[in-house]
């Protein structure tokens, strides 16, 4: 799973019936400091994540292994929120 | 789910007997402001998607998740279009 | 999907049983207006097509879903001959 | 499968129903001396791994594969802790 | 499909139960000309491939396509070993 940060939301009127009511999220990798990198890209929450949290994205046919997600054609969700990150015994990251 | 904006179409007759009838659309990912980067990829709409549009892409597996792609040899459907993007409380993105 | 042009064969006589009869082509990404990009990938043809056509590569699971290629172990297939591309309103790609 | 270094834990309090009680390592990619190249990200542990170590990581629908992940929504699983790497006839690399 | 060339072996004793028995290939992409590119991964052979090899490895779910990896937590597989390869007309690899 990757490692990214909630950085904004996604507004579509127009989309697949099957995604009606759900909250599309834009996030972006991060390292193990919580620092973005790559390109921002969509996923949907199912672990009330806000904006500016670090998360672990689960992606592929995983992503609809929830109850949440189950049948949507949805590539990428957010699985947890990240409390910290430990690297090498020292804490990299902490949410605050 | 990748955002990316619609630039232009295929044209194929030689193709899946499966695929026929099957709008097969050209774009290229974006970032959070809607210029294009990357290369362009294909993938089909099922939401009535225009040239200029931004819209979320879905990959793998779950693109074939939608009443009109269940069972296609398609690796990347259209499932939104996008109204706008808001990144860390401002709009980067508005569609015109 | 990407878009791929076919720039070779693979002869294999160890292979997969599963496989035995098909054809191997080698393909390389190509832009819009046809040339090649990155590195070449090895796909399975479904429609016929030869060298030097620009097509489109259906990946991952997706690729197992035509009646030719249901349960091969194979991650890439043809699933068409492209015979224009247009971008922005401009035919950037014409098979000849 | 990639090969990669237990390199931390991640800690999340809220997270999907399903993941609760398994364990989230942080990995990163390693080439075949053992040293650390691209991004972290984040795997289940299924065979005791232990911070230093060199893994394989299964990827993907793959990473549901084994009795500890089925129907879980994660993409990535330590499958393997690796005891030595050959190449070319040398050993690259041995755990100590 | 990816081309990659056999480079080495990974010896590993605590494993997935499911891996017991099974040889893991250490392999690395190469180009047509069969000289190696990019980081090295992890395959299991199901052709008997021998090091030095350059072979067709299919990756993702439809590694699990062969009566040999049928329910396995591996995302590669090798499927064939290649005797040459053409492209534009001329063999630019031929197995010795």
């Amino acid at each position: 799973m990757r490692i990214a940060s909630v950085i904004g939301t996604v507004v579509a009127t127009m989309k697949q019936e099957k995604l009606s009511g759900r909250k599309l999220l834009l996030v972006r990798e991060v390292n193990t400091a919580g620092k973005a990198s790559g390109e921002p890209f969509v996923a949907i929450d199912t672990v009330d994540a806000g904006k500016g949290d670090i998360v672990v994205v689960t992606e592929g046919s995983s992503a609809r292994q929830t109850t949440f997600t189950d049948g949507l054609p949805i590539d990428a969700v957010i699985v947890a929120v990240i409390d910290s990150l430990e690297v090498e015994g020292k804490v990299t990251y902490r949410k605050q």
